[in-house]
């Protein structure tokens, strides 16, 4: 094994350089800044979860768990890694009864599935999921729509959300004549409008044995201009029921131009039992959403004793997609974290101990460690990405003196030890 | 499976409820923060590794095999869970040979050890390691030593740092008379010392077949008062080598009272090469120690086209033991990140805004949710340990108010929803 036969990766993970990895923390970083600005918690569960509670009923389904990595552990039990963040929060609540409700939580955390690989599906990738667990209230539906949309303003990403309550298409569709058992068949067709058209899902539902004409009525409505529009469309044609009241109230909480009302969205429909949605960015080439979630009111109710008390609401982000709209606009990060590189000539304890002083004072900071010239010091401070550089010579340091250098500016002066760390710090923080 | 039969994690595996995570994460927080100012970088390899990779001849060893957990993919391949970071260093280093020298990376992240459960020991934990990648100067050796007394100097925790060379430690055995295939039974037993008192050593050795004289020498040396004295007792009896030069070298380049030199100190013989060194709580009844390291110069180029170019040094963080200590110091952390709760009476729409203007200038906040009376919403803000509290009635908003509660003080006042942000805001900055 020197050199390995094969060193490589297993099939469908990735290793994210230094580069990368400072990128997906700055986005990490700023998902996390906002979840909890709205009031979610940090919950963290194991990778490791038994398979009885992975291919639990209500859990993943078949699909999944063709997908879910198994393992055995000495003690012969049976376990698996975790496909998503959803059923270990269930568990966790069903665990701990006495958790104090509404339990909002937020978890960012790797999750895997043995799966076909194709460009943009890994087998170990990222969730960031925020939840509400035990609040049906429209406040808590419209709190997650408001941190997907705080979310991406951070970013400085422009996103549209397209909402619909399943609850509200079901009663649509029963009303327009859908039969119960075909309900789902026609809500996934017509969750395709976007992509097929009009013709393309009446084509669908009729070759499955289905009057295509019943969806006419909700295509029409959306096709209306706005939201407001929308509404009162639903409103005029299907009465004023409950479950569009709740939805109504919830976008009228948003108040927010960027949530857009789409009777034919569905998603996830084995799973969501009210509101659901998902945003897109706007004029970007990341077509796939960048967020989704929905109301999910049965399945960790299905893990514990009282499952009555576990209304759920939740919203999931992206890093993916959001990766990639970010490198698509070229942001492509820093090479390191480095704000300050020191390059001793023949100083290696001085330049130390200026080192010493500038990290005292938060700058990150590095010292040539090879004894290299100053011109290769500068082209490795340069590839580092460092903004300053810092040359401690012998003749400079018997004055007093070090050598700042503005690596953006290129610009050079004397300043002493003392005064360095300050000076540094100072233009650093952009004072 | 409604409630589950067994509803429980798997062995040694934990959850981290939001209470113990926001600690946690504020621990890693401070690390990172100490690794960045030192100049390392993060790098993120996967979980999964092939098991190939994993069991390579300079990989963890036997011992460590046996306690690795392994499984398959859909394609039949070999995998494993990482049972630490440094093979997937030693990995990425080889896959990537244009990666600029010295390499310095940071690392946090879950390892997987399917071994025996004993307090303190878990199947899936937490490991902080620093690592320079390309650098055999003494600088590099000195660097880790700093990192390790700041970030126990940020942590606010007093620690001392043993250190020692194998190189060194070798030598001296040798001309003390120990024959080369008898070091490795020599230093295990010598490095029990703490423990088992020099008697204990001697017979420990004798029962093995070593004459127990031999470490004699070495154990009087460490038995003197200061690092000066024993180093100087080094030179004295062994010469002086370019071993104990470069010890001294970097002791006095880390020039720091908490180091001190132990020449009865070993660690990790088949995978040291040089300088090793342990950090330990000074007045703490955490024993084992809170961080260690030392250099490996034959690891990370066992795996690469060019052995010779990868001397390596690093140090290691065992979040648990920082985390036990923290406990008993009865650092236990927020149970919740909220800065500030609000309470509508009758005023959900007004106070769901009044919670987005406290949002948009960065304080965590929530809002009711289920429409509790004052106060079973005082309790739950005080079981979130939310320091502001703020109560949106109809009669105070009628007059342009609304009320902020000091949760430590108890105080209450009346402030117009405009001002409220600002105040909050600067309040929670501590200005």
């Amino acid at each position: 094994m020197h050199p390995m036969s094969e060193l490589l990766q297993p099939k469908g993970v990735r290793d994210f350089s230094p580069k990368e990895k400072i990128l997906r923390d700055r986005v990490i970083r700023t998902l996390t800044e906002q979840f909890e600005r709205y009031g979610f918690n940090p919950l963290e569960t194991p990778i490791l979860e038994r398979y009885e509670v992975l291919s639990a009923k209500y859990a993943g389904g078949a699909e999944i768990l063709k997908e879910t990595f198994r393992l055995t552990d000495q003690g012969e039990r049976e376990l698996g890694l975790r496909y998503d963040l959803t059923v270990p929060l269930a568990r966790f609540v069903a665990m701990n009864p006495n958790v104090k409700l509404p339990f909002k939580r937020y978890a960012i955390g790797t999750v895997y599935r043995d799966g076909p690989i194709k460009l943009g599906r890994y087998r170990e990738f990222i969730q960031c999921d925020c939840d509400i667990v035990g609040a049906d209230a429209p406040l808590a539906d419209a709190q997650c729509l408001q941190l997907a949309l705080a979310a991406f303003d951070a970013l400085a990403m422009g996103v549209t959300t397209t909402v619909n309550s399943v609850a509200l298409l079901r009663l649509m569709l029963t009303v327009d004549g859908v039969a119960e058992e075909r309900l789902v068949e026609t809500m996934l067709s017509l969750d395709k409008l976007k992509k097929i058209g009009e013709d393309g899902v009446v084509k669908e539902l009729e070759t499955a044995g289905i009057d295509g004409g019943v969806v006419r009525g909700i295509i029409a409505i959306a096709q209306l201009a706005t939201t407001a529009e929308r509404l009162a469309a639903v409103r005029e044609r299907y009465g004023a029921t409950p479950e569009l009241a709740r939805l109504d109230e919830t976008i009228s909480l948003v108040a927010d131009e960027r949530i857009v009302f789409d009777p034919s969205l569905s998603r996830g429909l084995s799973y969501y039992t009210g509101i659901v949605y998902e945003t897109f960015l706007n004029d970007s080439q990341v077509t796939s959403s960048v967020s989704s979630g929905g109301r999910y009111d049965g399945m960790i109710g299905s893990f514990c004793e009282r499952p009555g008390e576990y209304a759920a609401v939740g919203v999931s982000f992206g890093l993916e997609p959001i990766m990639d709209a970010l490198a698509l606009a070229g942001d492509t990060g820093r090479a390191s974290v480095l704000d300050a590189y020191v390059i001793p000539i023949q100083t290696i304890r001085e330049s130390a101990e200026i080192a010493q002083k500038l990290r005292a004072v938060g700058v990150k900071t590095d010292v040539d460690l090879l004894g290299r010239g100053i011109s290769k010091n500068l082209d490795y401070a340069n590839a580092m990405g460092a903004p300053f550089v810092i040359i401690v010579g012998r003749r400079e340091l018997a004055e007093g003196k070090v050598k700042l250098k503005d690596m953006r500016s290129g610009e050079e002066e004397l300043l002493s030890p003392e005064e360095l760390p300050g000076v540094v710090a100072t233009r650093l923080s952009g004072a």
